[in-house]
């Protein structure tokens, strides 16, 4: 799409602010939510200056149109913006002017689509202006402008057997929730995250990509639960979608529409005017927020009690994510067996062709619902963008020497997974294999890392960086976020990165452990294997976690210098090599068992 | 001292009370600069209830007297409170009440000595005590009860030589903080914390046990500066006191009497009513922080750029103290050289015995200016607790066997040092030596460690501690202190420990490296080596940082297990060895030379 689109959007915006006598508006990428990847009905600042990259806001004012977006995003949002006049302005900079900081002095009255956008922000920028400034809340504010604006996506919902495959009941779980509301003084609650909503409600939908999510607001009080979502209309019918709301309303749940949620929180005022209504400023917008405030003298703004319970799998979801890990890594070691094989016999084979190949194979899987996200399937240079998107047409073809990176996952009934693999295709230099095994020391120094209850991921994070920070090289990543069951790939509260975070590393946390290096126009290499907290006793010190490791595919030891590993390190590597074998061999076909037999036995030594 | 005497004063204490119509009274042990070590006149704490801890606080109430600390000093509590009636509450517990929320219902009218208190904490029992509570400040409140009560301590001061022994000149240094006042808009800056005044002012002084500080405020402005402090009378004249207090005011210092801060302050507030005044909160104390609400609409509150400034050593402190590590391990050689031979010749030596010795080794030195702690010289079990107190009478006979701790550290002209050495004297038990061995695994990781600028303490912490995780054990303190120059030995604001603290680690700072291990009833391991922060570096993975390893003093490998050491910390060890041997081999006499010779050979090799 060229520029000139986008400039007259831009255009159009301008006529609508001075008709309105607006002096900027501010535009957001997020949805209704906070949701990391929202729905094609809420790329506004895509369809209003062409900018895909995931983080950006937009500020247009009669004189000035800029976008705001990190490093990750510089080149890509220079390319995008040819043409359209929006001017980038960096983010994460030493001397970075925020939005909030720039309106300052430059507009009075600034319109936002409150629905779009969090309180703390809109608090931000209304400091921001000054006495007499004004923030104007527009609901859908481009309606009048985008007249083809795809509609709030309705995909029919599922519930979850999780006396099959996992999980807790969703009458335990909202018995649960009201005795944490009398605890806490809160007569209602009213979540806003969609995998929160998804987990309390063991529901599962498809209205966002890679993300098994109901667009959705959750009400609950000591008398009802009240879930404000789009029923698929009549023409629309789907017999299981129509099973799967008459059983939540069987465990008394209320169905309402996604549109009355106003009406619904105005009853519930009705009700009782003492109400204290709890909600997390995290994911609420504000516009939803300011019509609470209107309606409840007491609300209390906290961190949702989900978010935690959710990172927390029960026996039963960690039994099923086991399995979930070898299944994955059966459709994960037949990917590798065959691309090896392509490459090795001259065959052409694209990145594109290989992560259709691998979506293919997880397809193949039981319980398969969907990748976790999309694939990055990378081949020696491209690699070294850590968030490369492997292009459809004219991807790079994949030649037997170097490195190949690729990062996937899947979506299954009884979990989630992600995986990194680089994988040596033939003769790799000096660098590549010392790269290939100072990130994987990284990995192997967090795998078998033990620690004291209370500790939290940034205080472990150095463990898996030291290897490289002592030859003078870094990731500019984090080294783990948390993964949810069949539920979003990144979920908090836990991770392992040099940010501070104080929530410790729990039992029953499930966290990637992903170190990496980058070397641009070069190559880029990440081993990621996804890990389990869990016990590990107590003694006079304290009581002890550790990790296992869930993730159940091959690390291939070509590329890697034996020198360079430690004793205790080589150990690890080979039993656990030796471990992936073992429980995938009699999974695979005798060919491809046979291949990985080769491809597990140990370094240096013999089986 | 029994425990009668405390009741007494306690109940004495009541009868003011009840005169005044206070519900309760709080005393804290610290002074009114918020000093680690206080001076006598301000143990309050001890005089009151008899406890001596470095740590703890008391309410007095018509029907209650409490004590609040915490763990560290259960014990001794328990020992010392025994017949004064005090009870014991107990800190950093999960379920701690602490004195804000203990008073809460309990008191009215809460009286307080705003000299020995911050603001901070008087804020939290004001909002503790709600409505119609009122907190009554009484400065040197106790003074009524206590006839005997120290004066303030008034000691000789001294101005440092820094051409000769390292730092910047006082001029410059008031200039520099001047500059940063104008950016920051302040016109007036009260500092009152005692190194940091020693610090501006390069001066002094023994007011306070191993702190060579003098007891002072000091108020700067574009105009002046002044500086509080009590001079000594005349009697007590001291021909280089008075010319070290000429020099000063040669520098444009002019020195008023410590009791006229407040009419210091005043006079700022009639000279200009638009004073912008700065001062720390973390050093300020009640009273003080009062009156400056009262004469001052503009209050800057921060954190003072002192104590930043102070951390990052000059290139000649660096130097200097470089020197001041090997004139130190002379001292420690000599002294480990006569341990052992005493030792092992049948002789009787206590744990006093060893410290004074240590002790009159180090006054030997030149530049000596007394210790920089109390000596920690504990033996087997004795080194369990880490802060074991030796007494003067009946301390433990050091046999030959098992493990020896000494914690030791010397102020000098040059510097102040810190260094723990824990020394088999004999046989070790298998535990000994693995706890040595992996304490000593951790101490040289953090060594060795490498890190990106940018990277704070917290955040390499765990490189210390790994190797004792792994094997499911822990030390409870922190791993590391800043440490001054003839200044504290413990000063911040870096630290290396868990605690999250933002404050990175920068080039100049120097830092204790000192993990531990303690078994009660058995023995306690520390290994204390200090270490300077200096660059490492630049490249595309960003600009690196690493440590250089000041302390000069063998690390005896007798109590080693070799095949726990990987070889990348048995190179670093013998390196170490090596290099201590080369630096003092030729400041010792050739009997303790050979000697160390022997004790630095090589681990598992010739030399």
């Amino acid at each position: 799409m060229n520029g000139y689109i986008h400039a007259g959007r831009i255009a159009a915006l301008r006529s609508l602010m001075s008709d309105k006598g607006w002096d900027a508006v501010i535009v957001c990428g997020s949805d209704p939510h906070a949701s990391e990847y929202p729905a094609p009905r809420f790329k506004q600042v895509e369809w209003l200056t062409g900018f895909t990259g995931e983080a950006g806001d937009v500020v247009i004012t009669m004189d000035h149109a800029g976008l705001w977006t990190d490093s990750r995003y510089f080149i890509q949002a220079n390319n995008q913006l040819r043409g359209t006049g929006v001017e980038l302005h960096k983010t994460r900079m030493p001397d970075s002017v925020l939005i909030p900081q720039w309106l300052s002095g430059r507009a009075r009255i600034v319109a936002v689509d409150g629905l779009c956008m969090s309180s703390g922000f809109i608090a931000q920028v209304r400091s921001s202006l000054g006495e007499g400034g004004l923030v104007v809340d527009v609901p859908d504010m481009l309606d009048v402008l985008w007249q083809d604006r795809p509609l709030l996506p309705v995909s029919p919902i599922t519930t979850m057997d999780v006396d099959s495959f996992g999980g807790t009941q969703r009458v335990e779980k909202i018995a649960w929730l009201r005795k944490w509301m009398m605890v806490e003084g809160a007569s209602a609650l009213l979540l806003t995250s969609l995998d929160e909503i998804a987990w309390m409600l063991n529901v599962r939908g498809n209205d966002i990509e890679y993300n098994p999510l109901v667009i959705s607001y959750l009400l609950v009080t000591q008398d009802y639960v009240k879930w404000f979502v789009t029923k698929p209309v009549d023409g629309d019918y789907d017999p299981d979608t129509v099973d799967s709301f008459s059983e939540l309303e069987l465990d008394g749940v209320t169905i309402c529409e996604y549109e009355s949620l106003m009406q619904g929180l105005e009853i519930l005022a009705d009700e009782n005017s003492d109400t204290v209504i709890f909600a997390d400023p995290s994911s609420l917008n504000y516009h939803v927020a300011s019509f609470l405030e209107t309606l409840f003298a007491n609300i209390i703004s906290g961190i949702s009690p989900v978010i935690l319970e959710k990172a927390i799998k029960t026996e039963s979801e960690i039994s099923a994510q086991r399995q979930t890990y070898i299944d994955d890594g059966v459709a994960m070691e037949t990917f590798l067996y065959w691309l090896e094989n392509e490459v090795n016999s001259g065959r052409e084979v694209s990145e594109w062709d290989a992560s259709e190949k691998l979506t293919s194979l997880r397809a193949d899987v039981p319980g398969y619902r969907g990748n976790s996200f999309e694939n990055i399937s990378a081949y020696g240079a491209n690699a070294a963008l850590p968030h490369y998107c492997t292009p459809r047409e004219g991807s790079a073809i994949i030649s037997p020497k170097g490195l190949y990176l690729v990062d996937s996952g899947g979506q299954y009934l009884t979990g989630t997974t992600d995986i990194t693999r680089t994988v040596p295709m033939g003769p790799c230099s000096e660098l590549e294999k010392e790269d290939y095994t100072l990130v994987l020391k990284g990995m192997i120094a967090l795998s078998m890392a033990r620690f004291p209850r209370g500790t939290a991921g940034c205080q472990i994070d150095v463990l898996a960086r030291n290897p490289l920070w002592k030859a003078k090289r870094n990731f500019g990543h984090g080294t783990g976020h948390g993964i949810g069951f069949w539920l979003c790939v990144h979920e908090g509260p836990q991770d392992i990165r040099q940010n501070f975070n104080s929530q410790p590393l729990l039992p029953g946390m499930i966290t990637s452990n992903e170190p990496g290096l980058y070397r641009e126009g070069m190559h880029g290499i990440r081993h990621e294997n996804v890990i389990l907290c869990r016990e590990s006793g107590s003694n006079e010190f304290g009581s002890w976690l550790e990790f296992e490791t869930l993730t159940c595919c091959h690390i291939d030891t070509a590329a890697i210098i034996p020198g360079l590993l430690s004793d205790e390190e080589t150990e690890w590597l080979n039993a656990y090599n030796e471990s992936v074998y073992r429980r995938l061999s009699l999974h695979l076909p005798s060919e491809t068992a046979a291949w990985l037999r080769r491809k597990t036995l140990p370094l240096g030594g013999e089986i």
